[in-house]
């Protein structure tokens, strides 16, 4: 069966695991920053939240930011891609792929997405979000295709 | 292989897919309860839905309103916890945790978002939403430490 | 354990692999249908991309357009229904089903699906979406029954 033991056996189980959760891992920090700017520029998307900043509800903290605005579709364009990664990643770690291929994979998707945030929360000029944002998806595709190719059944 | 006989001899693979199952359904509820308030308050996001409430399309009727953003909102920070929470959750329990651990991190993650929805849905006072949430978070965060201090291979 | 001989040697498995990985793909292609919207529209989510299509920044392009919320839309839906199944679906199958039983499952999901944001993109009139989604939440439902029926373990 998938027991500990037979996970710890396999090094591209064990860095699939490694990097499955680091990107989860960077998709959830999304919350908590979140929470931060909606905290410091006093801007809430609930009645019951803005008591949080101050000692009474106050209906004009309800609005939205362009600064929070831009952390969420960050953290939406992570749940967009980081999700597909994970589920097709285990799949592809299961057709048995060469260690070095795989951590070639999930090095690379790793790495784009964390620039993909820096790119996208300090609004860096384009290209450089696009190019974090395509490597990402490339990675993905090249995961897929090797599972199709080796498990096709329809 | 990671059969059905092999899922049935472990006690934690067991309770986390009937947890894990138990959290997406919750999630998926979210759905038909969007639905639900759409249709009693005629609120609806596209033009050819507008019929559903009545015998002709009406533009008036497409637009938001505070208590479907309420559960639109509510399901969004599903999607961003109990996402993360299903995929941490099977590695996690692959790496042979004691059953009353696994259990203990299960049922607190499961309440939790229970009550986070019960919260954001009758949008009860904070910070009760916040523990709801917090709770959630730091089980996920608990689990990925233990897959992460167990099987790591950058 | 969960090797490649073990995922070939089980035919559910092997569908359940092709089909997870189709409807990801499916999902993940609305991303580009975005992008190709907002770049033909014209119309950005961040002032840094309006440069993409002209020599210069222009603040008048960051604005929302009916057809990209659309697009948008239909991305969310399938964020809310296809990773539910993705992960109802691998315990599915790993409650070891009749292969025609899974496959019928499997084909029901992926073909409803696409039929759902063929409607949602091309805005066909109701109840053409609405069926396409009930269709897709009723196979994740008769899954996840299956699933709790045979594991059940609070």
């Amino acid at each position: 069966m998938l027991s500990l033991s037979s996970v710890m056996d396999s090094p591209v189980l064990r860095s699939y695991f490694t990097y499955a959760t680091i990107v989860i891992l960077k998709m959830m920090l999304m919350s908590p920053l979140t929470s931060y700017f909606r905290l410091t520029r006093k801007v809430f998307a609930n009645l019951e939240d803005t008591k949080l900043g101050s000692s009474s509800t106050d209906k004009k903290l309800v609005r939205t930011d362009p600064d929070v605005e831009r952390v969420r579709r960050s953290h939406q364009n992570d749940l967009e891609n980081i999700v597909p990664f994970v589920v097709i990643g285990l799949l592809y770690a299961l057709t048995a792929p060469e260690l070095s291929a795989a951590l070639l994979h999930f090095r690379i998707f790793a790495g784009a997405r964390i620039f993909h945030t820096v790119a996208y929360v300090c609004a860096l000029p384009q290209p450089s979000r696009g190019l974090g944002f395509m490597l990402g998806l490339l990675v993905t595709f090249s995961m897929a295709y090797r599972v199709l190719s080796t498990v096709l059944l329809l």
